[in-house]
């Protein structure tokens, strides 16, 4: 049984940075398992500056759905993985099931992992449920979506912060 | 004289639960005034599991507009009163008056209750003003009266709750 | 060398009413650097509003583009500048420039003076990154520039606060 953090925050909140900072402690080899893919320009840029930051200590695995199985399959081969970020891997399973049910169970999945991996977690997420409710649906879907697997992931992990202005909130642990 | 708690936070961040496990500490009779209306199948969707949760301890309330008169005339009858949420409300008010003067004067009536009510009150609300300034000009005025109401709620109350992925941080008491 | 504090929020959560009682204790002669511009009746009500709040003991200076410039040119002539807010004046420059890194050159620009300043600073900010992912890329793009903003202005400040209901939380200093 390891360590599992989660760091939650807006959009800009230096969520990524202190997870890099913290994950970092514990050595290489570091794993970063990115959610997000490729898709636009947008978020092309976003990955390439991220991917330029972490620099050349960090190995990256692509995985936009299968996130369970890919920390299962490279469980102890890491000195720590760094997930990046839940978000856009539920967004990711939402628009493939459709179905908010089969995505809390992979949610679920997911939080089964914390007390057997060997490899201690760090994961990233995004607030998003504090603005104005959205007038679109499947925003709103999304919303309480992303609300509830937070809450999920940081009930089951060690230490929880929230990021304001890039600056760490300790929330548990 | 008794003790006011208020708890705010986004979206499914926790804010309900907690609630229900601090007025539950008062022991029943627990009193539930629920301010939300079945209008359409989300929202019934929520109430229902939102009551299946509370369970049969508790005594549902149902008042969309008269909040203050229906604590007023509950008073000394429950151990404690819990309101979910001051959100809805709010929309309720404003949708009727069209007035936010007029809505903000019934949250007056609310706070100036919380010093001479005999029944501890739990009082849940939605950070909804952390998000981009809405376009659509009723939002705006909802999000500046909800953030206004919040501030007058917490000024008025003993302890201060918001809530963040399920886990609370305590901001005043 | 003096002192820089920064505050951060939802809307209407008591950011100004702190930054002003804060400002307050450096006693007068008080600076009101506004950035905001009574370009329409929503906006010139609450600025209208502030300005009653804030009383006669503070001098208002109104500077929606220059605002290192107008900071820099003032120095030493009161006791504090309170700026009110830096949202505002990014939003006033991403509309003049169009160009997203010289809007961060600015506020590297503004950043560089807390060191040298000789009159403390007290400057007031909004969080808008914490709803749902805007659908809107110029509301992206401000998302994500507000984000960088306040995070370079809290690393380089020595006290800041983030504020919910009113009630404020400090994140450093």
């Amino acid at each position: 049984m390891s360590k599992t953090i989660f760091i939650t925050g807006g959009a800009r909140s230096g969520k990524s940075l202190l997870a890099e900072r913290l994950a970092g402690e514990f050595g290489a080899p570091l794993g970063y398992v990115a959610t997000g893919r490729a898709g636009d320009a947008e978020m092309a840029e976003r990955i390439a500056r991220h991917q330029a930051r972490r620099g050349t200590a960090w190995q990256t695995i692509e995985e936009p759905f299968a996130l369970a199985e890919a920390i299962r399959g490279h469980d102890g081969y890491f000195n720590v993985m760094l997930v990046d970020c839940i978000t856009l891997w539920l967004t990711n399973l939402l628009l493939k099931y459709d179905d908010v049910a089969k995505v809390v169970a992979d949610v679920r999945d997911l939080t089964n992992l914390f007390s057997v991996s060997k490899t201690p977690l760090v994961l990233v997420s995004n607030e998003v449920g504090m603005g104005i409710v959205p007038e679109n649906r499947l925003a709103r879907t999304f919303r309480d979506l992303a609300g509830e697997a937070n809450e999920m992931i940081a009930k089951a992990s060690d230490e929880v912060y929230v990021t304001f202005a890039g600056l760490p909130l300790k929330l548990k642990g």
